[in-house]
């Protein structure tokens, strides 16, 4: 039915993407040929340990990477991850004139100025949809949708293991620790977590949003990061207390006007009012609110990992560098002209919620008043309630400078009326 | 700074879209010039009444739209709307290798097959992410992020005078026609609401989606279309009752596996659950839900209409096409490959919800069921409360073919026990 000389392709890793990558590829194979103009064909498939692939015909099962990008292939699809080697094999391939299609957040989040200097020496295309949020359609729309307007803000869920861990926290009122073993045996923790419960997976990803949506460059060691271990029974129930529930967030900012702009970027539990959408995003789900001058407030929701969503990106992307390759056109490139500084989180404008075990005394809340309006930190909302010797005072500021509203709440430990500060958490959202 | 020869833009047409693009071009224009490669250079806007256009340079400005697309530029931007002189303006700009972005989803889903054919005679890039939902990116997502995926359904929102009228209606328990009014007057219907509250609008939107979803072809004629008109007091009370709220929904679906499959396509109001998350989409909102095979769910949600809204996926569009000009690329073409034939309404599955006032006396609810099971429509909910000598009995039912759910309804209203069929309405979303 095509005369179209085949696409080939060569997939580098198969894991759980990478199965569902060639699942679709065989599945679809006649809509793909019809959508791209030309059949797609698999050329070869990397990988470490050849036994453990029964299901790809042996005949494409390869364990040297460097050779199949050296073949004659023209697209190769990585969904290995990591850094070394994929990073040399990636730049040799778009070098070489290969469009590259990967997931791999980490590599992109370092390495992507590397990356696209490769891509533009060749004309190669470098697309990257399965990187951030699974299936959900984000960079596309960022690098694409949006290219017209000025975007000032994004903000969403794009961890689903610490989503899970801190929805069930909310729900149960159990420790993280209790969680983070019940997370691991229902599958929703990898067996080294780190990544996702210490907030270096949502870093990454949001240095490549904050990149793409800023045209400009942000790498992980950029974003201000903390991660979900030190969420405390405490801090989610303090959270209830004033209606909200507490989501592991990336936040991409533009700050200021353009000629003297910068972008702060940053990942960090905070409390949402449980009115806002993305209080509802539970378990694996992930969502991102984008808001740009023109366009207002834009959301995009849907499953943020997993086999066959993370495999719906990567070949979207897959399409459209292979029609692509039959046009001779070619998709976006590095967009890093704004070439913003990135914000110290110091300086970052954020707002506290502060609860603190206070002596039910004449004269506590003027003395902890007294540090908020030394520090210049204006309070917002302010909720006392006595218990017996003891009352706890609940605190939510206005926005400040972030390193203000830290000193402010070393400042407030210290009083000799203060027994303890049972939870500290950045506010985000709406108003209250 | 820029080397490279202008994109030379006409626009046509220059109402609160055309205003909103003509101020982004300008406050915008380092940007775009960045983005694209190349500035862009506004040739000349066309409008009927030169004198309304005070802001625009008066050189700029014709009323000899034939003459501005013949003219030596390099894209045009339509923002008329409507079929004629529009569709001939269209054809000629793209016949002659002229990219064109356009907002109108009227021609769009009407003749979208001589635009994309036209577009295919010069290799000529034909964009229109503004004629759905507004800023939403949406057209964008379905003709490529998803163009490795089976999209199996799209449910949405997209028009948002009705959802203003039914939240309104919803939450004042108001008459549709005191609602309408109280819309015209706040200015979120126009003067002649015909083409919003009878579901033309959504209709056209609903066949623009089908067919880029679908790869095939679907026209506003084949969409099933009923209009809010006929929503009463009576409807949006019984949906309360049962935790529901009505909404004008456009829905397409993909029907059977792809060797006998055929497409659905319908806007009509219906009731989902409070707890869905298109429930909560107010006033002038869009949101819209698709399904695919691989990425599973996914929500769009953002301003479906206005100015500055629309102007975003105007200008997107704009910077793509741009783009191609100067990569010497091109954008997707139409994709219509899988030529699926469109469903009757009466074939298609809905679920139906029906309130009846019947005399409270022995034998009636076994009258009405036996009619539901003579026409095969099996019954999942039923709920009778008496009210002295009258009683109220509402019945959800499973899913089964619209026309055996119509003569169902219309058998019932004949039987001696039933005094009136209170409200029939069609039921979306999650299973109760």
């Amino acid at each position: 039915m095509n005369v179209r000389k085949p696409i080939r392709l060569a997939m580098l890793g198969c894991g759980t993407v990478g199965t569902q990558v060639i699942r679709l590829l065989d599945e679809q194979a006649d809509d793909l040929a019809a959508r791209i103009g030309a059949p797609v064909e698999l050329a070869g498939v990397a990988v470490r340990r050849p036994h453990r692939h029964p299901d790809v015909p042996q005949h494409l099962i390869t364990t040297d990477a460097d050779a199949l990008v050296r073949s004659d292939v023209d697209v190769v699809v990585e969904v290995i991850g990591g850094i070394e080697p994929v990073r040399g094999l990636l730049v040799s391939a778009l070098r070489n004139g290969k469009s590259v299609v990967t997931a791999n957040k980490a590599l992109l989040a370092e390495h992507a100025a590397d990356l696209f200097a490769a891509a533009d020496s060749s004309g190669a295309d470098l697309y990257f949809e399965a990187a951030v949020a699974g299936a959900i359609p984000l960079v596309r729309p960022l690098r694409e949708s949006l290219a017209g307007d000025r975007i000032t803000r994004v903000m969403g869920i794009v961890n689903g293991t610490t989503n899970f861990i801190l929805s069930a926290m909310d729900s149960t009122g159990a420790s993280y620790a209790e969680t983070l073993d019940e997370a691991s045996r229902l599958g929703y923790a990898e067996a080294d977590p780190t990544a996702d419960v210490d907030g270096y997976d949502a870093a990454s990803k949001a240095a490549i949003l904050a990149s793409i949506a800023f045209h400009t460059r942000v790498t992980a060691a950029d974003v201000y990061r903390e991660g979900i271990a030190a969420v405390t029974p405490a801090d989610v129930a303090a959270a209830k207390t004033l209606g909200r529930t507490i989501k592991l967030l990336a936040i991409c900012e533009r700050i200021g006007d353009d000629a003297r702009g910068s972008v702060a970027v940053r990942v960090h539990p905070a409390m949402i009012p449980r009115t806002h959408p993305l209080a509802s995003v539970g378990g694996a789900f992930n969502a991102v609110f984008v808001e740009a001058d023109a366009a207002g407030s834009l959301m995009f929701y849907g499953q943020g990992a997993g086999g066959a969503p993370t495999a719906s990106a990567v070949l979207g992307d897959l399409v459209a560098v292979a029609r692509n390759k039959v046009s001779g056109g070619r998709g976006p490139g590095e967009s890093s002209y704004a070439a913003l500084p990135v914000q110290p989180i110091a300086q970052v404008n954020t707002r506290y919620h502060v609860s603190l075990d206070v002596a039910d005394r004449a004269g506590v809340l003027s003395a902890v008043a007294s540090v908020f309006a030394e520090h210049d930190v204006s309070i917002a909302a302010v909720r006392q309630s006595g218990r017996g010797s003891d009352a706890s005072l609940v605190i939510v500021t206005h926005h400040a400078p972030d390193e203000a509203l830290r000193s402010t709440v070393e400042k407030v430990a210290g009083l000799p009326s203060v027994r303890e500060v049972a939870s500290v958490m950045r506010v985000e959202g709406e108003e209250p």
